[in-house]
């Protein structure tokens, strides 16, 4: 019988005093061994080294006062880590063996993450330089669906998402610059919050487009993922792209986390107000599977008394398309360029391949994109004085592994159809799980100007808590919580 | 016997029924015409219109219950405006004949001053695209100091300065990019106005670099220049670089405009902290005469109780590079480029030369300035936790005429040491008169964070006024103002 790993299962458990961390170390090894070779891991942390940090952890639980009350936010909760982020004493390859080193420090997200008590159970797999969306890009294996293993788990962070799903750990960071945090969550049936850019340091993670990088979290719940990016977020003056955000404002969505209706306020406060597309572009995009499961999403929504309004995506989709096809690449190419250039036998042959247009973007044609991404957005903000968030399918269908390894480009720009823009237009986004169709899990992404992620989260935790759904490999339900969203990212916008 | 146009000056006359705006025109006429072939304006409006616009001001005025009382807040102000701003119905030329055409819709800021009842005179010469600090690259002539024909009158917006100082108008907009607002203030014994990137509108301007053009104030004095960048501040949601400030907010300092200390508050006041360089920063970059200037503002300052604070200047400098000499470039050749290649032989040849590497630069190099920038910006936001404002000589030299033409790029590039920085690191600045050496009038610049217009224009003013200068060509002692600086600009961070 696997351990369920929730956060608030597995605190309840602790501060009981029936559990002790090295059980979950125990368990979390057997499960992993028990996968076998699923291409989840870069890098397991050895078991000698997680038992002496469960016995750290169980001496600190042992010497509390009153048993587990002042325990630390995130005690003994197992997390994996996207390996293109640095986790001091472990390899970085950013799925590339011929970039890889050892950290000798830890990014401070990381850090932040074993100051609040958690315990790193290893890096996960990753498209190579998290350059993608299908998962499939990675010399050390490809994480697949975790439902059938013909079809894809999405990626970049594919292994953060399936560590998730598969019950390995409590939660997993990735990253997100075009999707790589919410594609691979629709796909696994698990959570990936993208948070507002700059709320969580990208210091110590593999530049992808560094003005556009992200952190994410993947967990079984949005109160999972809201308890560590609670931990993960604030400035780093050190982080150039790291921003100030005002102090933390109660959402004006009171979260439930029951499938409570999510209101803008008390009684007589208007409905929620969410925006959608077209039904002819959610036709045009998504595939049958996905039609009938956003359609569920929205039923839900109008359930609650949410208010849905269509919104014109055409200037979130022009946006989207500068990341892969447009001026971005340049930047990407910033990023790792010199590498391909001294390596080009080290670096996977389609990231090569997607990467090679970015050394021959002019400067003004980067110059005019920025000033046309800029109109781009200010022809967005219109949206959020309409609507209270966008709610878009996550992906509009997904491929199975032979069909993406195929045609591994054109099929990888079709899963970003919806997530591609979010960085570029300054917005954040949580994803969550809604349905199934064709035994394959699909689910929907709640966005908002940066600075929304609390309410966000408030509306994707209710939606999936009314999808009735158990998360993951459904092993366990998910678990209940209450209140609002502690203390979670802001409100405002940024600084 | 010359007017004095000051707008105190003005609105006094006018409210005591003594002068009408028609009288004003004929001095205007009159005092252009007496300068004769100055080099200053492009385009003149034709009396005709201009003895109109004034009979309708003037019928105004006549139809006002208490003559006067309600007369909008430029009331019969004449100005001039920087020949790379649309006026509606006269030509714009960014002093390229061939690239001219005749504006149909007014800029917004143009409109803005036309609702408030100021009159507009013409269009001022500049340098070509608003491309230079010199003053000399135009077909038009070269407007010189008012103090020394022999001598530069900087620029780019150099005929705005020059109309100014002359008294040939009220106030001038020009545009500020690299410094082309504060370096003609500078070299004339005028104030100029940069305001924070995207509190005042650039639709209908010319763009030189998009991202970091910025329409300016010359005026004679803080008042005069805070009183017009009222009229023409606000967010304009049809320009994707406006952004919105929080609701104005007083200034740290009060604002005596006499001569009075500034302070940060009232009795117990911590002293105003500015920043200046090291005392051998200023002895490299700096001549004799802008030295001895600098160091009476210093003493002037000083004497106000204000405590000056030595700040590294090195990250300032670096990221000024990055405009002339750096990705910025391709930015410029973004806005002008296809023009250049499809017109060479209309574009004056400093300019053409110094635009043609804008088409060399590559994406990368542009997105890794971008992240150096970011970097450098952040290194600077200390600056601003450890003073209230920088205080710096506006520019480090002048050049005659001869000079100039003779070493155009290298010279120029010189005028900008102080200024350059300012838009790529999104900072606010006021250039002030602080003293004369050799015959020449010279300044300083007070420079702080996005949103402290109405700090900077308080700790200006009071400069200006402890110098006993009397402004532009001398004719008239500056007019006293008190109070704040009304409404002008924000003290808030930008959103």
């Amino acid at each position: 019988m696997p351990l369920d790993l929730q956060a608030a299962v597995l605190r309840a458990a602790y501060l009981s005093g029936r559990l002790r961390v090295a059980d979950v170390v125990d368990a979390v090894l057997a499960a992993i061994a028990a996968r076998g070779d699923d291409g989840v891991w870069i890098h397991v942390a050895d078991r000698a080294d997680l038992l002496a940090r469960a016995a750290e952890l169980d001496a600190l639980a042992a010497a509390a006062a009153a048993p587990g009350d002042d325990l630390p936010p995130l005690f003994g909760l197992p997390f994996g880590v996207k390996d293109n982020i640095d986790v001091a004493g472990m390899p970085t390859t950013a799925a590339c063996p011929g970039f890889g080193y050892r950290a000798t420090v830890g990014a401070p997200l990381v850090d932040a993450l074993l100051a609040a008590g958690a315990l790193c159970v290893g890096k996960t797999n990753l498209d190579q330089f998290a350059t993608g969306l299908s998962g499939v890009r990675s010399p050390y294996g490809i994480p697949t669906s975790p439902f059938d293993p013909a079809m894809i788990a999405g990626g970049s962070s594919s292994g953060s998402a399936v560590a998730v799903a598969a019950g390995l750990v409590t939660f997993a960071i990735g990253t997100d610059t075009a999707g790589s945090g919410r594609v691979p969550a629709a796909l696994t049936n698990t959570v990936g919050i993208k948070p507002s850019r700059g709320l969580v340091s990208s210091r110590g993670v593999v530049p992808a487009c560094r003005s556009l990088d992200c952190p994410s979290v993947a967990a079984l719940s949005i109160a999972d993922g809201a308890l560590v990016l609670d931990v993960i977020s604030g400035f780093d003056e050190h982080d150039p792209w790291s921003r100030q955000f005002p102090a933390p404002a109660p959402s004006r969505v009171p979260w439930t986390g029951e499938g409570g209706a999510p209101s803008r306020g008390g009684l007589g406060a208007p409905p929620l107000r969410l925006g959608i597309p077209a039904a002819a572009t959610v036709a045009a995009d998504c595939d049958d599977a996905v039609q009938a499961v956003f359609g569920r999403a929205l039923d839900l929504l109008t359930a609650t008394g949410a208010e849905l309004v269509e919104i014109d995506l055409a200037p979130f989709f022009e946006a989207g398309t500068m990341l892969y096809e447009g001026p971005w690449l340049a930047e990407r190419y910033a990023a790792v360029g010199d590498f391909l250039e001294e390596h080009p036998e080290a670096v996977h042959p389609v990231v090569a391949e997607l990467l090679a247009p970015g050394a021959r973007i002019s400067g003004v044609d980067v110059f005019a994109g920025v000033d046309r991404l800029r109109t781009l957005r200010r022809q967005t903000e219109a949206t959020w004085r309409a609507v209270d968030a966008l709610v878009l399918p996550t992906v509009p269908r997904t491929f199975s592994v032979a069909d993406m390894l195929a045609d591994p480009i054109r099929r990888n720009a079709r899963l970003g159809r919806y997530t591609t823009f979010a960085n570029l237009l300054d917005l954040a986004a949580v994803a969550v799980p809604v349905g199934f169709g064709g035994g394959l899990p699909y689910g929907v992404s709640v966005i908002g100007p940066a600075g929304a992620d609390a309410q966000l989260a408030a509306v994707g935790a209710a939606l999936h808590a009314s999808s009735g759904l158990a998360p993951g490999l459904g092993a366990f339900p998910l678990a209940t919580a209450s209140g609002t969203v502690s203390g979670m990212a802001t409100t405002g916008p940024p600084a």
